[in-house]
């Protein structure tokens, strides 16, 4: 049951199954959501944000702090700039409440094998309720001049890596999608390494096209006049 | 002097120089001001899109109307949201007063040769001082996590035809930039066809970074679900 705790609990083994076509597997159940972030957040998306500049070998470049992340985030309504979603897991259903602006996407995984979490307790959102930080993806409104439209663009898709290729990702970016559509918006775009073929594939599974004939450009520090 | 006008003004005929190193040059000054714009601008803006679908063979992707441009744009104080720079070319100094939010940057440039505006008339943002848009550039906040700072995504930089190779796109771009290290903004970025190769030694001059190992994704229509 307590697919996000180290070590995982006491599960009782199942029977040996006689049918060798169709062995019995365990049934983990893992609750999920996915909930508007909010400043009390801030600590546990440090350190994600952390932990991606670590994944991406860009250590050098990160420079947020929790001091400046909380100046710059929740600043505005949510979805009106810079906004975050976080995925939270838990062993049990989720019963507490979370802001009203967004009533949260909640979905139940079934894993056959456990799931250990070494990070929890640094990452508990709700201890009492069993409920962890997972991942999180932050967006913001951008536009499209041609379609005099709104859209989102996703700066930041993190999971967890204990909670990866577990359909998270694809949980967190349809969340945002969803919204889109909800509020009337004609685009979500974000961008991804070229060399990323396994995040290219998995996006373009999403029905995502890459547009490969577009460049980023960038003034920054000195460059910038 | 009517650098903007057609037909130009009848200017009187150089005398022809007899040193042959140095020949003398007309001086037609352009009074140019990068300001914000209105909800009035939003035909001129219109206009303006509309060709610059034209001029990237898009005019497929192209379904902004004067009444959507006006219920998307200027919803937010400038800088919050999605943010307007008009170029405006005068053959007079500027007199009138902009909004007060962003004290407009004003330039003078001098051609040699006389310019010919031959949509002057639909441009005009004030006849009576003899003031025309010449081009935009549309623009708001995205977000570095790394950073944790804001910066400038740059949607549209546009300067109408006849106005082009001059100076005005980099003073918009500039006027962009200045404005992003005035809030303390990270960074300014935009995108750029990788086959635009006078586009992009553009930028690079100017200083800007082309990142070339990242691609765009997008989720759009009914693949958004």
């Amino acid at each position: 049951m307590a697919a996000a705790a180290p070590p995982p609990p006491p599960t009782p083994a199942p029977e040996p199954s006689m049918n060798l076509l169709e062995p019995t597997r365990l049934d983990l159940p893992i609750f999920s959501r996915v909930r508007l972030a909010t400043a009390e957040d801030v600590p546990h998306i440090h350190k994600m944000i952390h932990q991606m500049a670590v994944f991406e070998k860009l250590t050098h470049l990160f420079s947020a702090t929790e001091s400046s992340l909380t100046t710059t985030l929740f600043n505005s309504p949510p979805f009106t700039s810079f906004t975050v979603f976080l995925l939270e897991v838990s062993p049990n259903p989720f019963t507490t409440a979370t802001a009203a602006a967004f009533p949260p996407i909640e979905r139940v995984i079934h894993l056959d094998l456990p799931l250990v979490d070494p990070e929890r307790e640094t990452f508990f959102s709700d201890k009492a309720n069993d409920i962890t930080v997972a991942g999180f993806v932050l967006f913001f409104p951008n536009y499209s001049t041609f379609l005099a439209k709104p859209g989102f663009y996703v700066e930041d898709l993190f999971v967890r890596d204990c909670y990866r290729r577990k359909g998270f990702g694809k949980m967190l970016l349809s969340a945002v999608a969803k919204q889109a559509v909800k509020m009337g918006y004609g685009r979500v775009e974000w961008v991804v390494l070229d060399w990323n073929v396994n995040a290219i594939n998995f996006y373009e599974e999403m029905g995502a096209k890459i547009h490969d004939e577009w460049r980023i450009c960038r003034l920054t520090g000195r460059t910038i006049l």
